[in-house]
């Protein structure tokens, strides 16, 4: 198991008229998390599309909304990886407010393509090996 | 059942470098589809919070991402409802590109909060009423 | 002069916790504006950077908001362009509610870069045919 | 005068199909910018709208784009103030990339509305104090 923390702030623009962290904007949240649990490897998902050659489309998003999120709240983002990446990669989020309460749930899983194949591929053999010693008995 | 489709054209400001539209705007594709499945049966959800005094809170997304939209591509948003709502109520989508593939499908499910109380309620005998013709057995 | 009107319904994903179109969200109907006046034109953007190789990044963006737009509110953008293009496009932009009261107005300035080279170029030639008939005395 | 920095990662979610950060989401981080301003001078732009009842709309918006800002850049926000604020406060941005270059500069004016009320008023005293020391000749 891997994991990683980090913070949002919620910002003006992402409420709605409800008062409420916008339900679509959680997708961007869950994005900037495992884009810095892949920084806190070493690696980036930057360097993944331009040094690898590699996207990472979504295939699926799950989510459920247990408490609304506020303009100016602080939200801790919690990212877990459960298992090593085959072909696939499934991320598991959590959204905690200040109060450590539970705001939002969920996981979402892509794949990996060659960027100029357009071809579904592995995963890359480092992003593997700097799992590895994560991931071992 | 009660369905309704309605068009959105993919803006360019909604799409990545992959030149994808990006996973997290399918939300917002979700919300106008179900706006507009309430107006054409005579309501809107703008109504619905000034009017009824409900706002309806999101309480879990699920979608699968099965091929990319692009920019300026105009996607068919298909809207059902299967069920009656009661306390909660739940949108299934599809979305459909220009060549009739599906892009996208999932659910959302949202519940009944009265704006005032801040208390979960039923679903709004209005709201009921107009849908009940199209349940009839 | 040429000029092109189309409509944009607010989302809720778009509006802020004060209950109006959030500021930032405005770009993107002005960019709305802009692709809509290109189709009307018998072109579109998207085939300016598929097949022409021509990107139009922003220079510069001023706007003043007059009053607010609000959730579900039908907003008319009447794009305007006052001068053929040459090695900038400049396109004036108004926004009006149901009321038709000004909500917003401004202009947007856009250059045209080759895709390959990533040089500014001149406008391409048939854009400026297509637009010819509209300028011509 | 009174300034303050900040920095915010450019998201996936915010970059466009040319690789740019798109050009709708600099007012977001325009909005960072100022609200991480009032909060280094000990306030913050929430507690302005619970406790004090003061919302502040935007009146006008202004910026050049002057190179582009690419997915996962590191941006770091300067937000000026060069006037003690009156009926209404204008923020001077500019907004500078890792290797220092200028990315994008701009304005943003805002009033001050009281939120029962939805009159325009003067800065609240308590902002003007807070801002005072900073302007003392």
């Amino acid at each position: 198991m891997y994991q990683h923390h980090t913070k949002i702030r919620v910002r003006y623009g992402e409420t709605d008229q409800m008062g409420y962290l916008y339900y679509g904007h959680y997708a961007q949240y869950y994005e900037v998390g495992r884009a810095e649990l892949l920084r806190s490897l070493g690696w980036t998902y930057r360097r993944m599309e331009e040094e690898a050659g590699v996207l990472m489309p979504v295939m699926s998003l799950n989510m459920r909304f247990v408490r609304p999120a506020r303009y100016d709240d602080l939200i801790e983002v919690r990212t877990v990886l459960r298992q090593l990446p085959e072909r696939t990669i499934t991320f598991h989020v959590e959204l905690y407010n200040e109060a450590s309460d539970l705001v939002n749930g969920g996981s979402v899983k892509l794949c990996f393509v060659d960027a100029r194949s357009q071809q579904a591929v592995r995963a890359p053999e480092f992003l593997r090996s700097l799992l590895l010693p994560h991931f071992a008995k």
